[in-house]
């Protein structure tokens, strides 16, 4: 009757899926020339600590690159997706509009059993 | 130059968002009768560990409600979505639409910026 690992989504790779690092993605996903860390912060809601940690778990995956630049009161982070974080974001995205199809079907088919109260085998 | 929270993402509600929880929401969501255990574990491919950690998480929620019966050899936990699981997940599945779209616009603006050759401000 189940049909095995038909939710498992197991395609939506969780570095990226996490919430704030989705937020981050995204951004970046939109800004080729990279973002300035304050910018990121503000883009994202997300604390000066916040920020650091999940940007580390994204280098260390490989998908953002950080250019620190100047020293002292001049120093700043500019933070870029790699061509490897662009690619793994579209294929998490590709995954993610199945999740949303999956999840309206879900939708539909309890409408469909409440409207006429029938519940499938 | 930032829009402040563009990108916080913040009504994704992070019981949901979760992947084990989100298809376990997902098949629950499919099955207004409630579904068996050992179903849902095949249906998302979770250890029996993994499986009720994360049931425990969304029953402290209030997201779902677990119906044990029989005892011993007949013993058996049947797992439904209350509706204000079914709600949260409606809730969760418009924010995660417009998560899409805005992802969705991430990546065309950056083939614009690569087609033309332009960076944006």
């Amino acid at each position: 009757m189940t049909e095995e690992g038909r939710y498992a989504f197991s395609g939506l790779d969780r570095v990226i899926h996490e919430r704030a690092r989705l937020g981050i993605m995204t951004s970046l996903m939109a800004e080729p020339k990279g973002i300035l860390f304050p910018e990121l912060k503000d883009l994202c809601q997300l604390t000066d600590g916040n920020l650091n940690r999940h940007l580390q778990v994204l280098e260390e995956s490989r998908l953002i690159r950080l250019d620190k630049s100047g020293s002292g009161r001049t120093k700043q982070t500019r933070v870029h997706l790699t061509s490897q974080g662009q690619q793994q974001f579209l294929a998490y995205l590709d995954h993610l509009k199945a999740v949303v199809d999956d999840a309206s079907n879900a939708v539909r088919q309890a409408r469909k059993v409440k409207r006429h109260g029938l519940l499938p085998g």
